[in-house]
């Protein structure tokens, strides 16, 4: 097949240095997961940023979390026209396959897809509002959280975007019937996070005031 | 808003424990990671499945890989339908705006996902087949993978798919313009992975033979 | 010019070797490292002794580490008197231009500059105290350390000034306006480590206790 | 002491690695080289740049090669006046210890420090120009070479500042009465290179031409 190639060097030297320490001091726990199957107790939904590592966060081993990553951890309203729906089928694998206990909606700071999805909203992005944007087309899940946060103040605007993400995301979540009925039968909490990737910080949307206060 | 709660206290005790060591230890990364952006050198493509962890398996650390998680690790062909397309957002994003050096399809041994489209494929499944089973609509994306292997012997067949979704994903990363492109400008090299979870095996495509050997 | 040869032919085909294999795989990555410049994260300062290989025992590649090397890892105290200062100008360049998070200092036993030194504070290597030796100049870098390390039986001197010269070379780092003021800014981080050639060992400088504790 | 921190947790988990498989497997050639000491047989002197390393491009292994790197690899010429020169301290040890067979000037492409020295030189870097810049005082060494460049078209002049380098380092050492001596006795000789980091070139200054060549 074209342009496939050998894995780098320093990555296959890092794995065996893996293999042989971390994998070695826990073969006995890696096959069990092997043979039992998974039972992750959360799903997160994160961005695919380099700079979240809800692993590390989380101090997270294996067999854990099960873990989606899309572009600005957005999930879509329900919808099933039989089209492909990468996060759909992820989310609908946890609640109803797995059974997790938990699904948590991390957002961040200094998001790109936010950004942009900010830039198109304000006309200073034509490029994504293209047909053929991906991440244009992609970014339209955020449009009605734009609504309700355009006439912040511009050095807040951002900030308050990546915020409505999670809450667009946890407002879709609900709208599919596994998801509710699961959460009416007290079976799924959903939990939404924003994370600071500069200070560190984390902060979790509070129902009863709908603001993300410090963890 | 319906079904939400604060984050369970063990994650919470979790957090503040990484915030007082590992954050602390590298705030002054953190903070340029923050204000410079990121710029990972790839994009790795893996499975949502809690057993499958890519930061640890390459001893990774925050910065280095831009990763997007599904269901199966699969990625459609290209198709600028105006849809939304979750995984041909965050290929799209890697590639044009990160400009990422490699794009890495990390398949994985006891996949759920795979598991299922064989049992969809050979008719024990029709729950998956149904128009409104976002999982089953998802792994249709592998159907031509399993008809390459569909005559393997049946202690085979699951681990044969398993490394198709691989080759169906690299092949499908082609189909982007902008992938062909930027392989053919020697830009970005494509790379096919398969792990084997209990035995911490790692297997590389070998784009010379197409079968899958030892790192 | 005098003196100058073609390279050894062994070095032309290990080249050759790299080219072919090593660099062809990573083409997109170094031609973005080419292009957009360089972002290590860390400085490491190290001696240029043969069997010190920072870059194998961090699993490094191209990209991640900014590398000073001289005679016992020995960093000088701040003196702006306008005269060449190479090591200085490394610092320099590190913490101002490219604002590196960490600053590693790295030492090592059997170090050849350290038992120099020994010999000369011991009075057994007057050809290392004349004005003329820049070996014995350099050296005096570490005399402070002697003088904390002298009483210590005779078979742990020479590793007690090894670890000596690294917490030399911290103090004085601290000496450099722009280190100190990186550091309380929380835009830099010191380290002091020691691995033992041999064995493979590596130790870390703890703070609180001000000892070197095996990683 | 003040600013000193534990390794981040991502070096200490790639050196265990290390530690398990690379050392693990050459622990008699390491114990060897601890017991008996270094042999190197050719001493490098680089840059700190984090985009050049030696030891990839010519396959190096512990104890092949005793490496000197500094802000464009600078060799001052000799002034034996009993101030610290860690450069030539460096030398001094490689050739009159270590009795190297090899000295080899390695320059390379987008090197930060020969642009600082353009600007400086052109009037466009005051701040270099002061006493107090110890990367402006540091590149002075280069002021000569760039008396001969400066007339180049302006999208050479960097390239050929950075050929430069490597001519007067190589004129700097032959200053030295202990490189003049065993160059004469032919007991070392003496190498120029440059590299292009983004192309994988490699070129070598020929004496007869005095210009460099493709290895």
């Amino acid at each position: 097949m074209d342009g496939i190639r050998p894995l780098p060097a320093y990555l296959v030297q890092r794995y065996h240095g893996w293999k042989a320490t971390q994998y070695a001091e826990n073969r006995a726990w890696y096959r069990r997961l092997a043979s039992e199957g998974q039972r992750p107790r959360a799903m997160v939904i994160s961005c695919c940023d380099s700079r979240v590592h809800v692993t590390s966060i989380f101090g997270a081993d294996q067999g854990e979390f099960f873990i989606h990553r899309n572009i600005a951890n957005l999930v879509p309203s329900y919808e099933p026209d039989g089209n492909q729906h990468g996060t759909s089928a992820a989310v609908e694998y946890a609640v109803t396959a797995l059974r997790v206990a938990h699904l948590i909606v991390l957002g961040h700071s200094e998001c790109g897809g936010v950004r942009g999805c900010l830039d198109m909203c304000e006309g200073r992005a034509p490029e994504l509002e293209e047909k053929t944007s991906f991440v244009g087309r992609w970014m339209d899940i955020l449009r009605p959280g734009y609504e309700r946060v355009k006439d912040a103040a511009p050095e807040l605007v951002t900030g308050a975007l990546e915020k409505e993400a999670v809450r667009v995301s946890l407002r879709n979540l609900m709208t599919f019937p596994f998801v509710r009925s699961s959460v009416e039968a007290e079976e799924l909490t959903l939990h939404g996070l924003w994370t600071d990737i500069g200070e560190g910080g984390l902060e979790w949307l509070d129902p009863a005031t709908d603001r993300f206060l410090p963890v």
